[in-house]
């Protein structure tokens, strides 16, 4: 099962996760591979994948003294995330959160695959290509019995 | 089941496709959207899915003085294609090959998959978001039971 | 003549602009179009012609309470940023810094740049294609007499 | 001045360039570094700078059978290119056609800019950056006293 330490929930509460398919996506707001690359993508996976649920988690691990949870109130704002941001516990006595530690994540970004059964199936820090990472959730769905793309004799439609 | 009605093969013999997922990349190797974003795509299907069997389609219906094998060859040579490529048959007395008929392709590129039985899952014309391309490859090749990414304790590895 | 009010220097000490073209880039550090395209468009013009001088310029008008003198500095220092940053004076009684106000800027990111007498010689808002903006940065160093491209009988160099 | 051994003008006739900044893009039609980069660069800069003439210069040093002037048409519609291409003449018993001998250009696509007086003051083979090229046409263009960019009290225009 998926284990999320949360001090707060921005852009919306906590969502339900029992029986689908979870994206976490750990990043923080002044770390530039996450603004470039993990940030959109997630957004994307989000439009590609309507049955996936995909959750940001702001992982600060340095500078915590400006990576405020107001602070990250106002990127979310600005960069119009679509899904809801959990801030990952402080722990006492260290900079690194506590999320963080849990699922031992090298850095950020940081991406937490969970299948339907809530058991962790991808834990990739740094960049991943689209189509790979596609095809990772796309065997997950399917494991779940999402849907699958289907054609008849007079064409084919993509799923979602 | 895929039917192909090739009059040369170039690049590699026809593949095995028995039990297989299959990715039929069908272009003109003038035509821009082709070498811009389909024959790419193509290529990157192949290196992100190992146990896909990805197939070009030389479906040639307009300019087929210039479009020659030969010219072909040389194509598939400066662009080093990774995949073997088979010619598509041309019909008497109409511009439009063979298997372009049979499956009705309004142009190139078009993208066709078939499932590990041989049924036609997807029909694509024009271009295709890699992420929902990877998504719906992901799907396809769960049905026929590859591999799928796993974790445990010490760490989660990608299929392939 | 340039005109930089600036309540602090940032990454280094306000640079001798007399008798250089000089490249006044305007941003906010949580401007999505600024950290996308903005600023590495920037580093990009100080790579490309090095007798240009580029100065960054933080013209805060919203969210000042997150966007800090502090908060910048970390944000300077993750994302790298190979030159000085001015911060723009806060105005009393209004949310608009002094030199966004002095130059009538419409928002960030804001591009400002000034021949090597001083005069201001484009302000442009938004994006700005890199072909036409090395156009432009090309005709004013010219003007100012800097180095051209140079051809012999053995090869030709580029400048710079 | 110059120097141009066309066997053919295709999309045009050779264009008038006395007094004018001209840019000569040397490509072959089935080169892919020229498909992908090269051709769409020298679209890209008779869009930017009008005043400037562009050239296309298919210079076959290859695959000779495949590359004819037909094909080339064909390439010339199905790509659009905006601009009169000369097809590079065959030397007897050379593999490498005239205009490419004595520039002793190294392969496509390659890159050539001739200021006002007909002076060769570029000479580049593969790719280069949009902003580095922006800026050395912006200085060719600025010696021949091209507009410049710019500003009164009102505002700030760029040029052409």
């Amino acid at each position: 099962m998926m284990r999320l330490d949360a001090s707060a929930w921005l852009n919306g509460a906590a969502p339900a996760t029992e029986g689908k398919v979870v994206a976490l996506h750990a990043f923080q707001m002044l770390c530039p591979g996450c603004v470039a690359h993990g940030i959109p993508q997630a957004v994307k996976m989000q439009q590609a994948f309507p049955e996936l649920v995909v959750i940001g988690l702001h992982s600060v691990f340095e500078h915590h003294e400006v990576m405020t949870p107001r602070a990250l109130q106002v990127f979310i704002h600005e960069y119009r995330l679509p899904f809801p941001v959990a801030v990952d516990r402080q722990v006492t006595g260290s900079p690194v959160p506590a999320t963080m530690q849990h699922y031992a994540l090298r850095g950020t970004p940081s991406l937490l695959l969970f299948d339907s059964e809530g058991r962790l199936r991808l834990n990739h820090f740094g960049s991943i290509d689209d189509m790979v990472l596609g095809g990772v959730i796309g065997r997950l769905l399917a494991e779940g019995h999402g849907d699958s793309p289907s054609c008849d004799a007079g064409g084919c439609a993509l799923p979602g």
